[in-house]
């Protein structure tokens, strides 16, 4: 059976590699998967060869590192983070990519496409890459107090994610709290927790200990406490592995032992490389963003951009629509564009 | 100039290593502290040998291991835990000491010291063991949805327990938050965050990412965002470190590599022994709690007493009013009892 055509809007602005290193992961993307095109956003000059099925859209002004990435792209449509988002805000492409700024591209997403259907928020939901057990978690950041219907619906949109993107029948999905007890957390929490006993996939609470235990494929939090786990587990993994190669220099026995160790530690550093999951994911809106790190390459943009195509094949909007109602769990009042008329 | 005598009730029971360890503590700080005394409630045929300086006192009922300590606090006033609270009530001894349950500790002190003058909410707080840099961050799980009030008071008593224990003069105090601006946060740790602007020593939002990176001194945040920032810590260092030991046993060759490298990591665990740190401590009472870890052997049960004989004779509770007063950040309404007149 021949794989369900999908283009991908992909700017090319904002990757600490370059413009060029994005174009590169885009002809990555594309040579792996006849029925994709790209449309490629970024500065024509900079873009390399002509590939096939890649589409070079000439928007040389980036935002990426704008101080005010929310002022930015509200005041440069030129710029290529906002022309990729137009371009599947316009159905011209099914899923946006972009290698740069998660500020701009989550901005520009939420001003310009348009939330799907009974969607309270958009949320930032990232896919962690622990070894044999990646998870997905949300929000990451985009929504730092929240409601628990709030909640309840990252639940499910994340479950549809998981679902389509990584093939998961029923996601096992937890709420992120101070104890595993449905009394513990914040209000919100507990009040989610009431809401979501009954959601098929539903494992209750999970501790911080076990975030990245393989206890569930969706960790639902609000925006604050996600942003605050994330970069904490970042952080202490970072501290951990820097005094164990600290002490793996420290005496000429201990440089010993770490050059022997070196090809054992090297399949790890592949097991946790962030480029494998593909990066930051944008849901709730009508299609689908991801967002790869700034620090990817080629090789990384390629997975975002697969990611991307997953999520559009695996009909990510259906499935997240389909959850919410059947779960009572969409919003009543009518649905406008998120930032306005 | 001789030491200022201090007493320390010692509540024996719930260390995992049993009562007799605890009682070793208690030998192990006495003898390195002649102007100490503590009084140690557990169960007396269990504890050893007389020790001089440390009176036992018969309390075999534990209350470690219930399923809800806060009932069992309540309901068990015979408890070991409950007598040494009682005996700190009763101004016979300056501070406690429980080696078993926080959360009954923690329940015990709420119920039976009154609070500081002033403190809107008391607080747990953990010594974080980072090499090099090691910090109080608070709330640790006490206080689970705060107002902005209560954060600014979390500040206060912070700084004023490392300054009083650690011999900091002007401890660095940051918020956690999801950026390091002040408009970043909830809504509750951006009002607090305008509070403490003028607070000698406050230097802002810390991320995730530098929470043990040496920015600070003192890292004030919820208890819900605390305690999932610490398990989220420790899970992450331990998931780290259990893959850098199963990289160790992979191959012949790493595992020779493993061997030569042992010395070096066993410095570096030393470092990170959370036994040096004494525990989690409980402020904003009248007097000083700290709780050392169910797993801390006698060592770490004699850090946790030195812990709380330094903040009695770094007149914590007098710092405290004093920074509180100083900053306007009191209560004003009548101070009674927690829990009740």
């Amino acid at each position: 059976m021949a794989a369900q055509p999908v283009t991908i809007a992909l700017d090319a602005n904002g990757a600490d590699a370059g413009p060029a290193e994005v174009a590169r992961g885009a002809a990555r993307a594309v040579a792996a998967d006849p029925a994709l095109r790209v449309l490629l956003f970024g500065p024509a000059g900079e873009l390399g060869e002509p590939v096939e099925r890649v589409e070079i859209v000439d928007a040389p002004v980036s935002v990426a590192k704008a101080p005010d990435p929310v002022a930015a792209v509200r005041a440069r449509p030129e710029a290529s983070v906002v022309q990729a988002v137009q371009a599947v805000a316009d159905d011209r492409a099914d899923a946006l990519v972009s290698g740069g700024s998660t500020a701009a591209a989550l901005a520009a997403g939420v001003f310009r496409i348009k939330r799907g259907h009974g969607v309270h928020r958009p949320a930032l939901a990232l896919l962690l890459p622990v070894p044999g057990n990646p998870f997905l978690l949300l929000d990451a950041g985009a929504n730092v107090d929240v409601r628990p219907e709030h909640l309840v619906q990252f639940a499910h949109m994340g479950a549809a994610f998981v679902s389509s993107v990584l093939g998961i029948e029923r996601p096992r999905v937890a709420l992120l709290a101070n104890g595993t007890e449905p009394t513990k957390g914040t209000a919100a929490v507990v009040a989610a927790h009431a809401a979501l006993r009954d959601m098929p996939g539903f494992v209750g609470n999970v501790e911080g200990f076990t975030i990245a235990a393989g206890d569930a494929d969706v960790v639902v939090t609000d925006g604050f406490t996600g942003n605050v786990a994330l970069k904490v587990m970042e952080g202490a993994s970072a501290a951990v592995v820097d005094a164990v190669r600290g002490a793996a220099t420290s005496s000429t026995r201990a440089k010993a032992g770490g050059l022997l160790l070196k090809p054992a530690l090297g399949g790890l550093r592949d097991e946790i490389d962030p480029e494998l999951q593909g990066g930051a994911v944008l849901l709730g809106l009508r299609k689908l963003g991801v967002v790869p790190h700034g620090s990817f390459s080629a090789r990384g943009i390629a997975v975002a951009i697969e990611v991307a195509a997953r999520g559009v094949r695996g009909d990510l909007a259906g499935r997240t629509h389909a959850a919410l109602s059947a779960a009572g769990a969409l919003r009543s009042a009518p649905v406008t564009t998120v930032g306005g008329s």
